[in-house]
């Protein structure tokens, strides 16, 4: 007989599964190697920048003062009596209507106060002598940066968990960070079940389909920061998938696999749990596709059963799995980003549990539409492909109309939330 | 005395960098490894998708006319004939008021037209034989995908050029592609030029600053879809810039220079595109920052002269380098995704070229927002950290204000445009 499962809320079953919630380790990795890997540390400022006023332009530094008389017809001559390319320290004393010829970066000579830019400052020679000849006001402070401008000693620049982007990159290199202390990826397993899946390489046999979910899932865990590891197929028996699950486990963080949680007769995976004393957090929750996702812990472990059907698999995955491998890495908003949409489609199939359908957000005038990726019934491979977002229809009897406006997850998105 | 340079618009440079483009080479990668490359050929479907009527959930398979007369006050018993998992075909002829214990995914017997899932099914047993009774109609084609439903023979599923995502390994799988056919990356070359700079485990000196674009362009690169090598520090000796980019150039598919491309004294750049034979497609564009960035081109390479501003050089890349390696990696839609999105904040300074701030958006509601990412003075390495997008202001003498509409181009996202 079927075994009756009492569902719960999406957020009750993603409040249990972060109930068990972990920090990875550190690692030391080369700034070369380190765009794309994740914070496990914050990055503080070891030193002001610039460390040094600096002239932002090629021109010539100056002292302000000398041309607060300055107009059309007024102009004064200034004498060019040192040059400095960026690197480089002016020894010189600047004095009255004197000038240094100064690079972009440079350090502004102490005497200095303003910069004036090659283009306006009417450069001639006089005897092989060098001038420029100013004609108008240059305020204090022109055209430089000043020391401690951009960043202040001692502030923290980037917070632990942050993914390392080429800004970032840039603040590690301008700090002396030659090494970057970074996240551990989480190494997670991935079993498929299920006797009617051929292998990518088998040929196709009458009744049978190619196993998808598992390269599919292993591109999701890449995909949020973690490595993935495929152990092939378990066979439709319990205790040889006991074994290889409990002996696999011991190499990985955590383990996935897909199909088996059905309340089907070939659905071994919850007495496979209970074989291994591992605590089943849910196995039923009130959400379309993917409510049979059931996630179980063992020993520090999770042990996520995702649904067969693709699509179910996919959302189980990224409502669940992801956000456990962020926080392995140190995120502070492990989740999806969620924004507001409007709807760009009619859903009219009253719900009575909360959907997640797999969308396409596009940007139109200043406002963001969400529209169905394909055909969205569950077990929709190629509506997966174009999916860039999941757009969430809390369960209601009237359906939903083109112009609602929808929560909406965001799949390729770095900013994350606190959700739920 | 200062060479003058004439500045061509934004557009203008950008087509006559994409003028010279050209698509890379393709290689076979296994499809484990798939995963965020781009596609170099478009991937078809080679059959139907499902291959067969299949069931969608776990039930009974029946034929669907015997349902027809079936209400509350009026049931019915199915005797239950079969039995048959995933990957299993039944070979028992199904006739009237008989049923087939059917799993998820199973292909439906010839007989039957629909299925009834478990929890309605009232399944019982009389003398070990199991029947099922129904007390309402069963729709035909209730609870099944259909043969093709999902995707035809022979029809485009993921176009070249297309970046690798779970979804799209999922289809791969589907349909065997245990090898991928994916563009080979393009390997740029990376100098830095400067004798103020200092490498990144280099103490600090007087006057000197550490070399952080050369690292951050690499990053670049690499979030382009590239490979980059990095060649070390340029002198600002003529003779010897010269015989190190000849030599290194013909290691790399383009090249990148970061500095000396200024009319300074010591940017020597424009001097060894002259001395390389290399066409100089421009060396000033009507923009801000980033308006000396510099494009040659020589033998079917890329040359670029990026500025040595740190902002500027970032936007030089993401203007002028990524659409170049994508359309490399055969992307159809090489440059940034450009949306529209009110200004989060007044910028009233006039400014005369456009000016292309870093900037993060934000949604609230349904509306997109932009805010500057940091303080915007060119030379502000902490504003390239968080920013997620360059939010375009073109020219103009009142500055924009808090709630204009203004057009971004989106760092982080796949989805990319035709623009300009």
């Amino acid at each position: 007989m079927v075994e009756v499962r009492k569902p719960i809320s999406v957020t009750e079953a993603v409040k249990r599964v972060m109930a068990n919630q972990k920090n990875g380790e550190t690692e030391l990795i080369s700034l070369f190697e380190s765009n794309g890997r994740y914070l496990s540390q914050s990055i503080k400022a070891t030193y002001d920048v610039p460390r040094f006023d600096r002239s932002s332009y090629d021109g010539f530094a100056i002292r302000s003062i000398d041309t607060i008389n300055l107009s059309s017809g007024k102009s004064k001559s200034f004498k060019v009596i040192d040059e400095i390319g960026a690197g480089q320290v002016c020894k010189r004393q600047v004095g009255a209507y004197e000038a240094v010829r100064i690079m972009t970066g440079a350090m502004l000579p102490s005497d200095c106060d303003a910069v004036v830019m090659f283009e306006v400052a009417n450069e001639f020679k006089d005897n092989n002598q060098s001038y420029i000849r100013l004609n108008h006001i240059i305020e204090k402070g022109a055209n430089l940066s000043f020391k401690g401008e951009d960043i202040k000693e001692g502030c923290i620049l980037v917070e632990e968990g942050t993914k390392i982007n080429p800004g970032i990159v840039a603040l590690l290199a301008t700090f002396g960070y030659k090494s970057v202390p970074v996240a551990k990826k989480p190494v997670i397993g991935v079993f498929a079940t299920g006797t009617e899946l051929l292998e990518v390489d088998e040929p196709l046999e009458e009744g049978k389909i190619r196993n998808s979910n598992a390269y599919m899932v292993m591109a999701q865990i890449e995909r949020a920061g973690g490595i993935p590891i495929y152990f092939g197929k378990l066979a439709d028996v319990l205790d040889e998938s006991y074994i290889a699950i409990k002996e696999k486990l011991s190499m990985v963080d955590s383990l996935i696999t897909t199909g088996g949680v059905s309340v089907g007769d070939y659905d071994l995976l919850p007495d496979i749990y209970k074989k291994l004393g591992a605590t089943v957090l849910f196995n039923k929750i009130a959400m379309r596709p993917g409510s049979v996702t059931t996630v179980a812990h063992l020993n520090g472990k999770m042990l996520y059963g995702l649904s067969g059907n693709p699509s179910a698999c996919y959302v189980g995955f990224e409502l669940f799995v992801r956000p456990y491998i962020r926080k392995f890495l140190f995120s502070k908003k492990p989740h999806l980003q969620k924004i507001v949409a409007t709807l760009g489609e009619d859903f009219l199939t009253p719900n009575h549990f909360t959907r997640f359908f797999r969308s396409t957000i596009e940007f139109h005038s200043d406002k963001v539409f969400t529209f169905p990726s394909g055909l969205d019934k569950s077990n929709m491979v190629s509506s997966l492909a174009f999916a860039n977002s999941l757009t969430i229809l809390p369960g209601n009897k009237e359906g939903y109309k083109k112009g609602d406006k929808v929560e909406v997850l965001l799949l390729e998105d770095e900013t994350g939330s606190e959700w739920p």
